[in-house]
């Protein structure tokens, strides 16, 4: 089985940090929602109930070849900080984070597939890929599905489908995403147009890591809105086409900044670059802002692609608990903001005297 | 002579760039106003009156050997752009740059005399020094004068002393003054306290660069109010004990913000240094408050000593007249920002790496 630590070092296979593969459209994630015919819901369930799931269920899931040596936990086993980094890697729900005994999650080795236990559903099965690949993603998650299929009765309805704790799932169960950086459209204000007419088309579109409306990172999800009425197939054809025009608009604000305000971009770049490696206290609100500026200069040739790998893998690791995790004690809030301008600060004079010499020699 | 483009090339010798000397106190200046018996004040006088004045004076200044091979022209002689450089580098006021005929300024080599004729009055004697030295500065200029004396009558009456155009200079014609470096006060919200301590012994001050009360790169300057009733050496003591109390306040209050607020001070002298080195568009005022911050930096240990010369250097280079002068070409407000954060990039980069490097060891 694969250790909390080893989970800790490894980062997962869908951070890719290839500019040229996720340029606008960093991951694909699809969620299906499946429940077995025996037991209530998790949120009606007992206890016993809930334990008796969890233990048959990871028993299947830790059998499947796909899931071999990956990490498998009770939530009930892990300190909290542990908890909060799982979440912080889009490996659980904040929701699942909540909950204890009978409760937990069975991940692969590559991180790219994740199957929580009664969250709200008594099984939610995860696949993520880097870039654009929803369908690939769906034959990913469906790769756990069918093979728990024939060891499982999933609770199914002939007319409308999976059943689902909460109706909004009801249906194929399925959730589909892709999370996108959309610098260009920000900065050029357009992104309130392009995010309506994604509004307009039945799809859901949220800032990440942001409160309400607000997108920190310059980060957004584009989502399904429903789950009933149309085929997996049809959903994810539907996501992928908008999503793919969405990344057109973001390419080409992108360019006409470029052309236009070169200066001011490079500007823009430029700061976000300086204040990252030598600033002393930083919130993870500003780390998120100024390295959105970081992997926006390097797909426009400011700033050398490797950095991008750094970049991703900084927005992972400046988070909270991440922080707190690889400090190896219990640290302050003010403590945290320290931490974080010094993990970064190593991270980037390490890599950046090449970065600032490649921005110049682009004047 | 000295050329225009020799002054443009040589920094001034008061210029020390050196943070042991000018920690606080950058300079010393004093300024005394003369007028001769036989013309009008320059504001009455008609343009072949100030002719023959400027003419007079003008031959007597050259043949001094203080100001021996200096720089001497009519204002008339200098372009736009050449008038408000020597305003930048205060050795004309911007009152004298917008006078024509019969009105110049002869400086010396070392930029350290500044004798502007026909400004307000006939004579304005300028002697700059580094650090808090306003008695040197008073015989420097003192220099000039006794020169001068033995060749030309000078307005002076028995009871009131020195006649000059205002009466606010009446008696010594005497206005010393030092500009001083207040960050540690400005930051921890002292300043306002402090200057009016200062005020109420009856002297002035004031922010330099600023509008109003407003101070850009936390600047000021502290001088006399009254030219009547004390003879020189008393005032310059009385404002030496001043501005050397001032200055203790200063050291205090960047030694407690290092002590109890280390880490964020660290924070702003590395943020300014990460901006300064990698932004590509930058007002003055915005370059003035950074440049600021590393000058702080290098007096509490955190950036090396030489970077002081360096932003010292910029603070003068970096305004409007001296980029344009230097481009070589007319420029235009925002292609100006563009020009001063390239400068300035360039200056830091060759200086920045080892300052960097510095910063962490002390971590």
């Amino acid at each position: 089985m694969m250790r909390f630590s080893t989970l800790m070092k490894k980062p997962a296979d869908w951070m890719s940090g290839d500019v040229h593969q996720t340029p606008v459209v960093l991951t694909s994630r699809v969620r299906l929602a499946r429940n077995v015919t025996d037991s209530p819901f998790p949120g009606w369930a007992k206890k016993r109930e809930r334990q008796l799931v969890f233990g048959a269920i990871r028993g299947e899931l830790e059998a499947l070849g796909v899931m071999k040596d990956g990490f498998s936990h009770e939530l009930s086993e892990l300190e909290t900080v542990q908890k909060q980094v799982l979440v912080e890697r889009h490996l659980i729900s904040r929701e699942q984070a909540a909950r204890s005994e009978g409760s937990g999650a069975v991940v692969n080795r590559k991180q790219s597939l994740s199957v929580m236990i009664n969250e709200e559903d008594h099984l939610r099965i995860q696949a993520i890929r880097p870039g654009l690949e929803l369908q690939e993603a769906f034959e990913l998650s469906q790769s756990v599905n069918r093979g728990l299929e024939s060891k499982v009765d999933f609770a199914v309805d002939g007319t409308l489908g999976y059943l689902t704790a909460c109706p909004t799932n009801l249906g194929t169960g399925m959730r589909a995403s892709a999370m996108l950086h959309l610098p260009g459209l920000v900065l050029s204000d357009l992104i309130n147009q392009v995010l309506k007419g994604v509004n307009k088309m039945g799809l859901a579109v949220r800032g990440i890591y942001g409160e309400g409306t607000e997108s920190l990172g310059n980060l957004y999800q584009i989502s399904n809105q429903s789950t009933l009425g149309e085929s997996e197939e049809e959903i994810l054809e539907r996501l992928s086409k908008v999503i793919g025009d969405v990344a057109v608009y973001e390419q080409q604000a992108r360019e006409k900044m470029a052309k236009e305000d070169g200066i001011l971009l490079k500007d823009r770049v430029g700061r976000a670059a300086g204040v990252l490696g030598n600033a002393y206290v930083m919130t993870s609100k500003e780390a998120l802002n100024h390295l959105s500026m970081i992997r926006l200069g390097a797909t426009q040739g400011m700033v050398p692609e490797s950095m991008v790998a750094v970049c991703d893998r900084l927005v992972m690791e400046s988070q909270p608990a991440h922080l707190q995790w690889n400090s190896g004690k219990k640290i302050e809030p003010e403590e945290r903001d320290v931490l974080r301008a010094q993990m970064i600060r190593e991270h980037l004079q390490s890599s950046f005297p090449a970065a600032i010499d490649d921005i110049d020699q682009s004047l």
